[in-house]
């Protein structure tokens, strides 16, 4: 798969209504490439985040914690290039300079603009360059789709194609769209701190049901998918909605909401993993049977990560062994006289027990499926659970050997 | 590093009286490389086992289970080319033969024989030549080193280098012996199942204090490395002490006899990171100042088992912020304003912050080590462990891509 192949850019992306956008280049990358990227509320709008779990956090991330949910959001404000991680009390002084600066272009509280950054770990944020990359996107906010791809090219690092989905709904009569952007697969590159991610919405709800609804639909999206598993300082999703205070919403509406995100999200999930370092092979691992929906995320998520299971993918070898094993030890109980896999549909062991296949057959499946497909049975418990990965190839442990610091 | 490098061989290996040993050739390996190993105890001697934490296990751990602790064992039969993994109650069945067969040699009831085998997983064990096998290990059998050796080049598999290690030691005024012999390393190979250790001393003790023992041991040596992190269906160390009934044992003798098996056990669990698949460099991870020793050794092991981190290891690359940030994704508590990392005995993270250094003369020593040694405090605490791994090369992909069943 070619870059330009896994890319799936919407050329008919409808935007919700209320924001603006702009992707600049100040100078952080010596690439040259744009590395500012700004988002406007029209007015004050509900304001959502999730963050890393990791207890080595960056300073925006700080800020974005401490801002949110919150009703009066105007702005979010990303730098790419230097992930302003690791860099103590300064760090924290930056991102709130960068946030008091997009404040005086915008005309609001210094309080109410968000800021996330991504690139390279413990380095001081390169001020001069940040603050004229902020006037530039000031002066190019538009809401057209192009604006809204600016904005989505000046948030990647290492990324080999921009990464945005949308989806719409209607519901009690309205049509409403969601438009997201992310970057970053895993923590794949050398010194990244990697995975930002922007929801904008027109539908009104208010910040607690903001703050749920983020936290389900990245449970079942960005949450699902792993290129190395190494989980990075700088994480972040933000949920815009511009729709604030115009209706209450009903529970229905919120999950008609929430289905609808998660659809554009789960494209860009995906999108994620595609471009996952040096990935060729994709695959799908879905486990049932489990005891609860959690213990088959947590069989579902240690097959995805498991490097044999990941090479096997990427050699198109139907290793049954290396995908069962890895159910056997992720810790959750299984029943193994009812453990059964499917590979691309064809059942390879069945109640703990292996069957007969043609091996070759069943490698050719492999090799032509633009995902490879596997369902993992545990038992006969109502827990299930999807997680998609990459497989491991030489060209990601030969970029992140030769990087030297 | 090559093979012969890697491998340590024991010239002057001195032996716990009481046993005796044979390696012997059945064919169940199309190589025609030694593929049956035999262990017999003179008499009864005290035997303990621990064997793998992964759900989906293999026949002989069955009865390794159920036929430890004991007083009465008097061998320890192995078989490499086939796990008898994955092969349901034949499977249990043919473990069992293998016992049956391995008395009427030794004359003792088939209880009293424990069993292991490694090797290809989901494939019935061809009986005739495992049969074959026990006759010639039975007719080959003797007490000298050449014959330990023997036996421990039957227990391999992919193995580039045969693994034997001992110690001796003084106590209550006697000379005791340990040697120990193991093969594999992390479940590298295709559909391997892999790890199998075997410790005979004359050190007398009780079945239940060889179980705490060996627990104890196991727990400081071949659970702290890893080469992928992928738990085998077939794990299993044997412990057997021919010293049964000579003494009681005195509570300060059991330390000194532990002590002395981790050193040869600590040996035997760096030539297996050192055997890992495609390995070309190794690194020690010390956590110091976790809350408890077992957070200390969940933070090693997050970071030893990071794809990010074996890659740098593999370019020599001082990436501080892939070890620092797997540290704090790892789980347990740590305090960011008191952490601080060494590569080499030089500071490069303290208190939260990033130091300056040379970063071409560190990636420098980095590449001469022959073991690099990082140093990671995450706060104040009194836990502390170490663990040992390997980095990921492009040899381990390749190996492990190219295999197709």
């Amino acid at each position: 798969m070619t870059a330009a192949e896994k890319s799936s850019p919407e050329p008919s992306l409808e935007l919700p209504h209320g924001f603006r956008f702009a992707g600049a280049t100040g100078g952080i990358k010596v690439s040259g490439k744009p590395d500012v990227s700004l988002i406007v509320a029209d007015r004050p709008c509900v304001a959502a985040a999730v963050t890393t779990t990791n207890q080595i956090f960056a300073a925006p991330v700080l800020l974005c914690r401490q801002r949110t949910p919150r009703t009066t959001c105007r702005a979010v404000i990303t730098n790419s290039g230097n992930a302003n991680a690791c860099t103590g009390q300064e760090g924290v002084d930056d991102a709130i300079a960068m946030c008091g600066q997009v404040a005086a272009v915008v005309g609001c509280d210094p309080e109410d603009v968000l800021v996330m950054s991504t690139g390279v770990i413990g380095r001081r944020l390169p001020m001069d360059k940040v603050k004229r990359g902020i006037e530039l996107a000031g002066q190019a906010l538009g809401s057209e789709a192009n604006h809204f791809f600016a904005a989505a090219d000046a948030i990647c690092t290492t990324d080999n194609f921009r990464k945005t989905a949308s989806s719409s709904f209607d519901t009690s009569g309205t049509t409403y769209r969601v438009a997201a952007m992310c970057k970053g697969a895993g923590m794949i590159a050398p010194n990244m701190a990697t995975m930002l991610g922007v929801i904008v919405t027109d539908f009104p709800m208010s910040a607690d049901t903001a703050q749920a609804s983020l936290r389900r639909i990245v449970e079942r999206t960005f949450n699902r998918v792993s290129v190395d598993g190494h989980t990075s300082t700088n994480d972040t999703v933000v949920l815009l909605s511009s729709g604030n205070g115009e209706a209450a919403t009903r529970e229905d509406d919120v999950a008609v909401f929430v289905e609808s995100a998660t659809e554009a999200c789960l494209k860009l999930a995906k999108l994620l993993v595609a471009d996952g370092e040096g990935a060729v092979r994709f695959f799908e691992i879905a486990v049932e049977g489990a005891v609860s929906d959690a213990d088959a995320l947590t069989i579902a998520k240690c097959v995805a990560a498991s490097p044999l299971v990941k090479t096997a993918i990427q050699g198109g070898d139907p290793n049954w062994g290396r995908i069962v094993s890895a159910g056997g030890y992720a810790g959750p109980p299984i029943q193994v006289g009812k453990t059964s896999l499917l590979i691309e549909g064809h059942c390879v062991f069945r109640d703990g027990r292996p069957l007969a296949f043609d091996a070759t057959d069943m490698s050719g499946l492999m090799k032509q499926a633009s995902e490879v497909k596997l369902l993992l049975t545990v038992g006969d418990g109502a827990g299930a659970a999807t997680y998609w990965s990459s497989d491991l190839t030489e060209d990601y442990v030969r970029f992140n050997s030769l990087y030297t610091t």
